[in-house]
């Protein structure tokens, strides 16, 4: 019963046989093999244009680099109070884009704008900041989570609503997909022509494409719609130490991970679980699910017994408030429960089963 | 009627008879003179205890420096959501910290508190962050403006307060003193043990010693109370191109500022007139004073009509929210009136009578 | 016939057993899980005293991570002219260490000395600094590469005069191994008494222990050997972007590069085929070999005639000398040639007869 | 007797007396006073076409910001291996560039390319870095001292020659002018078409207009001789922390030490007293000049003995190879002599007729 993160489970079977078979032979280092040559056809097909697309090992490492090819040491980059960028990187974005910074807005933690921003938000951020002005820091782009570290998920309007913010004040949007394959799959995305929509159709500029918890063993992209944007981006990743010398064991799991809707499959399969594990917890009285289910995060409060009890069975999760509010032995816990496309299905079954025993 | 900012009006004579009398003769280059060899003796007379002090030029540079020799890459420095450091650097601290990150603290706008903050806020600001926890940045540091943006004071209780939440989490403190006679002036600190109790003896680890904004002509300090926290500072402040070749020439300006109390003398005339000018306007019906006068700034609220008469009669003034609302025409102005150790008598009697005249 | 770079072979079938085995069930993200713990005592073990160790992606983090820890950013490092920090890097240690400087010391390019530094040079680049002179960087680290990037290897009378002149002057000493089995092989050691003798007890401070070029598919450790070296480590690396979620693969690679010796054999096949090329090469009149075989390359300085017919052959090899000479299709080439554990004995055969055959 | 330096001497009259006029009434702060606006036409007509102009408080800060504009954090700029930005600036273009590498070029320390470099030489360093080759640092900017760090000038044939390279490879060509002053009257330029030929006709694009050490008391100014070049260099510098509070106090000593030509006038002087000195050294035995004396700086190669005696004669003056030689009581010295517009000509007599008096 570990629903402690997707990133618990492994690898896909797929992804490891492709492995397997990139062991055969010598190959070009750095980037010069076949399976490297062959991301950007095949990120191009995916989106419906071409784009540029470079590996990377790491989301942290993904949105930190796309963030400095979007804005200067002068810049700001918005995003959510509690985006992953904000509170879980170490800083790793201000440190790429070197001292550039972060500008948080808040939103709510429950109900359906839980994990989101709105446009407004956005435009009264940006406005806030007084443009070439040289005592401040200046707006060049906006990051959003899709799905958000709640699980949430943009709908194609309201992405369009603050892309429309974004780009009638000249800034650049940026996408952190760490989760991509799950919000796809919640929105029903799976043609180029639909992942056109849900990304540079509605005017996303950059992409971290997200695919170690979706089932890599550690390959992230980003992608950049227009190859433009990118042009620093190879040096800024070997500078970076993110130049990978076996680079075709990175590409061919990305490879491996788009080819025949493998990601969006596996997303499917996570965020059925997840839904299965919300409906089970929803009838629990004790049990309130203060977020809705979209991809495959379920956060649900119960009273600490509840938590212990489950804990002592065997299942593993975060509790999100622990930093905040400390160990209070007594308060009701906020758990995270993230599902997998490895997660067993017994795992759910036992979790709620336990859970509803009090 | 220049009320624009407290660098509008020049240099004291003190200060410019000083440089002159430094223009005599030859002397060692970067610090090597006498003068600035006698600025660390100057100083730790003034606060009562061995301290180390750096001249530099600006109070950008000092700040910035002061916080990047407290708080490595990875950490981070808590200040007021509004305050110079945040709002008015360009991110300079960023710079000079490496990539460490700024927490802004929201705190009022008007009232006795506006531009403070509380010790309870801080504490709630640093516990948030989880400590040791290697995926968010880490709490370094806290700055204090003194005076704050909007002119306030901390008094020494609350300074206590906040030293203790600091100290108990093994935080610095330090304190951006841009306008610090003014903050002293107000509490009417003079003797190096009021000096002292309010600074180090209150908590203080660094402060951002300002000259500028009081009188001199381009000269800042930044003085560490404990000189081991000071260790590379030399080396930072070289890096940064603040080292001056020519150094006697910015610490004889220190020198004069603080000599037979110049600093405090001029600042008790510019809190003084800002006195008056709060007590003229605060007669006038359609002005409302949100915020209260303790040092040399005035926030008058008033109808776009009369602001734009005390324009028209040559009145400079800055308007506290012209960035955010635009340029509304008929919304009130928040004017900021600055006054100086040279702000002439006439210049606030006249103002007052010219809003009065409506 | 792929000498190209010891990267173009790909990952030891152990290491490939070993990842299968590690996409068992579940784990803790982020290094909390058993292998990545284990990797302590692992590599204490194999040093013969406790060490810090923590996995990366690639050498370059490791390189420019470690000498960030040892150097602040108006620091110097001192390396060869010609080391991969230097020419290959693209300056990622400059970036890791905030604009810290690398100094590089010239060394000859053919003969015994090759890609070495002398005790005598390094002094002499130390001293040339002036200590404590606030206009210039100030000497903190030394990096040396064993093996060099020409394949020679450091005896340990070497490394013990270079880390007395080191120590002596206050600095630190870092070695960039990434390549460091074949140095390991090379100079017979395999035990812990051996391989303690040829890194801490000579005086070395931090080992970028590389093993993808040996074997594994993107895996790399620093290792310190006094672990207070280390301390703000975890929070550079993932600033950096260098903290794997599913860590466990990283270091599961490192584990059984490392078991039963995997590493030094395969190493010692390596540096093995590299002998056997170049004493067929040796017997070329044409060729000449210009630096001692020690380790698993070989540079052979044979006519332009020579390596285009290897090459139509579907020989692969890197010119040494392409980016300074530009294409002289009539200059001798110095072809450098990178054996691997996995390079087939025919490549070898083939080449040497290919070459002879004129 | 201070020959130490040319930041001895302190501050050209004229520019104390337009710091005494700069000091009536109010004036806007951060550079929206009349002066600071006006110094754009004054340099555009000083070089004969449209330049933006930028002051500054240090050298160190102009040449920095200036280098950081013309490189991103991948690039490398070309310079002596002695040259000021090399060893007298503790890293602070690296800093501003944000881990940009500086690539020292070695030349002659005697004769009359004494602290010159080659077109030759120039053009070989740029063309050792691959281009486009991701591992490695590229080529963007030379930055050549006019005049030397030893007192040469370059010719304007030598500059083309080098402008020459340096635009047909793509890079921009910097000119740190410390002295600049001195090398124009050297030269013979006074007139905007002979201050045009001296530079951007030449092919130098951006200017460190030097005036600290030709008299004033802390300014200078980064010219852009194209002002496209100069794109964010007002954030740059303010994120710097070099943005003048009381600008005008800044600008007005550019202002008075270019107008009617004070700034030539004083260089001359300076120039002179240089030449009498070197004659009157040079007639003695035991006294060598080394180095072309051209502007304000004699080298002269003494015995210790001499150097003793001067100095008990209260000469003050620089060992310039004392950091590498350390404290030898036998070896020669190679006093560095600076003059200066304000040192007293007995002050020469004095210095050659104790020299003499061995």
């Amino acid at each position: 019963m570990d629903f402690g993160s997707d990133n618990a489970y492994g690898v896909l079977p797929r992804v490891m046989a492709a492995l397997a078979r990139a062991n055969q032979g010598a190959a070009r280092a750095y980037g010069g093999d076949a399976v490297t040559q062959g991301l950007t056809p095949l990120f191009s097909d995916l989106f419906g244009r071409p784009v540029a697309v470079h590996p990377v090992f790491t989301g942290t490492a993904a949105n930190a680099l796309a963030l400095a090819t979007l804005t200067p040491p002068h810049g700001a980059v918005f995003c959510h109070a509690q985006s992953h960028i904000m509170v879980s990187e170490c800083g790793a974005p201000e440190f790429y884009a070197h001292g550039a910074r972060l500008i948080g807005i808040d939103g709510p933690a429950e109900g359906p704008m839980a994990g989101k921003l709105t446009a407004q938000a956005i435009a009264e951020a940006i406005d806030a900041l007084p443009r070439g002005f040289v005592h401040s820091v200046q707006p060049f782009a906006v990051s959003l989570s899709q799905p958000t570290e709640l699980g949430t998920v943009y709908g194609l309007d309201e992405l369009a609503a603050i892309a429309w913010v974004v780009k009638s004040r000249g800034l650049k949007l940026h996408l952190d997909g760490a989760r991509f394959a799950n919000a796809m799959a919640h929105l029903g995305a799976a043609t180029s022509g639909e992942l056109a929509a849900a990304t540079w159709r509605a005017g996303v500029d950059a992409l971290s494409f997200g695919a170690s918890k979706g089932g890599t063993m550690g390959a992230e992209a980003v992608v950049y719609f227009d190859p433009a944007d990118a042009s620093d981006f190879e040096y800024r990743r070997k500078k970076g130490g993110h130049l990978a010398s076996k680079m075709r064991f990175v590409s061919v799991q990305l490879e491996a991970y788009v080819t025949d809707g493998l990601w969006l499959e596996s997303a499917r399969r996570a965020n059925a679980l997840a839904q299965r594990l919300a409906e089970g917890l929803s009838k629990i009285n004790s049990i309130r699910l203060p977020v809705p289910v979209q991809t495959n995060m379920v956060f649900a409060q119960m009273p600490a017994g509840v938590a212990a009890r489950l804990r002592r069975a065997g299942a593993y999760f975060y509790d999100w408030h622990a930093n905040a509010d400390g160990p209070d032995a007594d308060s009701p816990v906020l758990a995270r429960l993230a599902t997998s496309f490895a997660t067993p299905d017994e795992a759910v079954t036992r979790f709620v089963e336990i859970a509803a025993a009090s």
